[in-house]
């Protein structure tokens, strides 16, 4: 029941090559697994980045650990922070802003709060969170940084690769990092095709042949209203 | 409890006149009825339009049916999409958008989540959703198109108008669409007399002679906190 | 039990210049008190004012006490508001904003909802509020104007400093103004020496010597993973 | 756009039927529509009735037309109220329970508040409501009574049955009722012989065959978590 | 800013005779104010309870001042807390319950979560709260005990009187105590009268005359759903 | 990017001990990590279970893999079932119930919805869920079963203990397991004693000697709200 940091971790390679596809893609390629919830969302609207994990837990209301696991961080890193229980207080702010975007940390993922967002967004440091909060916290408690852990509910393992952008935030094993990159590629080649026949108007019922599942699946098609009663 | 789509829907005339007024506007005139739910906002600011509804039941889930109600939709349409329980999921993206505006259709009220948010601001595809999700959808499971609707707590029929805006979205019922435009009108008449006189910083306690109804009701103006207590 | 309107109340001296602060500073600086919930936002980004409270309860769904309250305020003052029970009406819109405007109110905080937010926006009236919704207020029932009231978790006295950006909203009491401007400018000035170490990559944990605390409070730290198993 | 109460509506026969059944039965039985949302909860537990919608609107803190749309209600009824907007007032207390129970309404949906509750069990008058709340409503505004309404994410029309539980709350169309009784029969006898085979332990992968079509999908058994990465 | 302890309080006299009344009678009866907000839920069900005031502020995530402030309650006393900002950790369990319990405590009131809820029903000590939780608080941080705070919307004085049923929370002025006991006794007698009435199956439509009012609104009375679209 | 069923898991011992512990008690024993959400609640109260965890991940609306997971479960395991993205579907109900007891399984705890909660309080099958549904499912598509998942909140690892009760649900690592155990026997021991001197009135105040660290940080006794002013 030690609290832990972990000098050294396996980063994922290539993880910046991801700011190429959005989260929803990402999510897709990699089968549907990894997603973030809905409420985690950007501070303020524009970026799109992609970086290893440095993960950290840190008692509610207390954001020390943030200070120490900043030290753990190398450039192209995103620290991604939970805390033990919910609370909605303003864990990060423009001063640390300023300390990570010093040290070339990608941005911040938090299942919390965040605050001085006009400057953070002047300062061009990406945050993604649960809310905005002027709250300030405390530095009391210890927590842990580079374990497993679950942020905003899915695990994730330091190392791994974190995609964000204005849908969500979603984490790739840094297992499997070739795997996804190599399928969200095949997946954009594939809607590239897709989309030039929509732009045409071309249907999806027609383009992938649906029109025999639904009937089968026992869709009626009925000229009014009325002939729903009959 | 066949699923059904319904081919001839019998659309309101004059639905795109509706973008001259905003949805707060159009709600009061019509009543104060027909107002969607506050957590029904626009993906991305800006947009305001008007249209006849397609609508299109879907599974949790499920965004099956969706392709099937494009077939249906219209030039000046507004598909408005209910998943029959509650799902966080991101039934429309990108892909889906472009098709859309291929066919001429104005915008997207859904009762979940949508993706690919920053493409669809890019293209101009309009989207009023709950919430913002890359989650995806399966295709398995049937539901109907152009059927009586609960979508955020209003009622909508295949052929009503949808005014949507930053303010939310309202539905107008088809038989009242002529009404409901004089009506809106002659709201818009009078907000405008009186906001010369707002301009002028004159008070609506005066210009509507509220003084004697407060007074009876009991109201009291004292001169300091400290008369309260007396 | 009566509805009150207390007419002459003391204002606090120097509010205006709480614009020169964040939200995020002047919490901190006065103890960390006085921050309304994080639901209160602005319904559009940019503005940061402070000004003094009057402050007005209403019925819900009822506007009718905002005509009230307007007359009581004077150019510098922000309505604060409050319904004496939960409802997501519109209180507020495009026409009270000119009124308001009109008489030189900076803005408005509202424990409910506003409309007619993008003309708001187009006017430059700032609201901070709990949602975005055009359903319309009635005029029935009475509320009181300045009496200490609470808004949003907070409690609010007439003649209070309110300071909103786009952090949220924060009250100063009347009688600690000087001594909060004082702390605030002297949180900024340290603020401005930690911000510079910051962007030279210093760590919080040299500067403010953390490392011993930690270590005392048992803080471990291990080159790998496996290390923690053992 | 006028308010109407439809005094003769056609009712559903056999409603008092499907108190056999529980709201998850005639949920799946009807092909999975017409399940309020789940913040839909009785204000007690025991109660599992059916019975015939009378359907009824009301202004957002006004329960005026409830006491309209009591005297539209016959034993038997379960009388189903929406709000225009949502509020969390208590529109329906023991006063009102005591009305409806004397004239043999069996129960109340209600997508808002309910208070007195502790008194409505006393009495035995079941309620399904959005929350609790001693908050008073005005009786000012005016609301129809038996026309279609959206209540709780659903489309309730006036005579369709409702059938309630602990579980929830749904709605059967009118003209689908003995349809519905027929499958939910169908359903239960189905479901007994299953529960007897799961009550000795068979699997459900055994019994529906479920193996090759996990088989087919990819699933994969491995004997332990080091496999995984291999 | 100084945090403080005020030790000499003025308590309302009476406070227990609220006991005879509920909740939405007292609130009713005193113009409707002071309702808590709904989510404010007793931890089990059965207690009603009355008594005067000691109000408490927390830090979030910190019970510290609890300990503080159970000196300061007398017998028939009831403790109000609100932290500062909300979290959801677990302020108060069955210890803090046995002491309570032994100075004679009649209840606690806290915007925040409790925990140990099985042993705080077993001993029959009443809590009043935002949520369950069993996640501890620390002891770092000061706040202050007996002065006037935000309580779950509502503005509560030490001294002034809480009611709390099943229903929730009422707050009453200690200044308006005994005006405000005389208003409930009235309510329920007139109550007492209007039951009898509704037993019988009369209808409020005829016992308050309001055919008239509804009329004059333009409520129409028609015979068939088909009568509405004619 | 497989989905896998693990079949051999390393199971905590002991597990069914912390039994005799409260979740609040346990959570605390092993320095306030592992505790679930507020919102996961036991679908009925009285329930106090603690046993080895099988996890299972599902697709949202889906609850195949359930099916999978119970051949996985032994006597004594609790199945711990998260959704990949949030749905509020019930994802189990009566037969599942059936099953699982029949097979053993002390109870589940699912990080989605729940139905059919009469029968399964008849029967005494203990569920914690988010919330209760009688929203169906389908069975289509893979998830894992005993692989590391997040489930409101915290990571779950197969072979961790869940302790779950009135007041939430609890997860602790099995390697801690044996630490925990004595941690809480020795936490429950400590709190005899001072439940002991809390039962005679004995303020925590004196029995931890908090006053000279309430003193140094700055609390300020005072007779009357008067004297702050001053």
């Amino acid at each position: 029941m030690q609290n832990v940091v972990v000098k050294n971790i396996e980063r994922a390679t290539n993880a910046a090559k991801f700011e190429q596809y959005g989260v929803a893609t990402v999510h897709e390629a990699q089968g549907r697994k990894g997603l973030m919830a809905p409420d985690m969302k950007p501070i303020y609207q524009g970026p799109h980045i992609a970086g290893t994990a440095v993960t950290c837990t840190v008692a509610p209301c207390d954001n020390w650990m943030i200070h120490v696991a900043i030290e753990m961080c190398q450039p192209g890193d995103i620290l991604v922070v939970t805390p033990t229980s919910y609370s909605d207080a303003g864990y990060f702010g423009d001063l640390l802003g300023t300390l990570f975007k010093a040290r070339g940390v990608k941005g911040l993922v938090i299942d919390g709060g965040c605050r001085d967002v006009a400057d953070l967004e002047a300062m061009g440091f990406p945050v993604w969170s649960k809310c905005i909060s002027a709250q300030g916290t405390v530095k009391e408690t210890l927590g842990s940084v580079n374990i497993p852990i679950s942020c905003s509910g899915q695990l994730v393992n330091p190392g791994d690769v974190i995609v964000a952008d204005r849908d969500g935030v979603v984490v790739v094993a840094r297992e499997e990092v070739d795997e996804v990159l190599a399928l969200s590629q095949a997946r954009e080649d594939k809607e590239a095709g897709v989309r030039k026949r929509y732009e045409k108007g071309e249907l999806g019922l027609d383009m992938n042949n649906m029109r025999p599942a639904l009937k089968e699946k026992g869709l009626v098609y009925v000229d009014s209203l009325a002939d729903l009663k009959k």
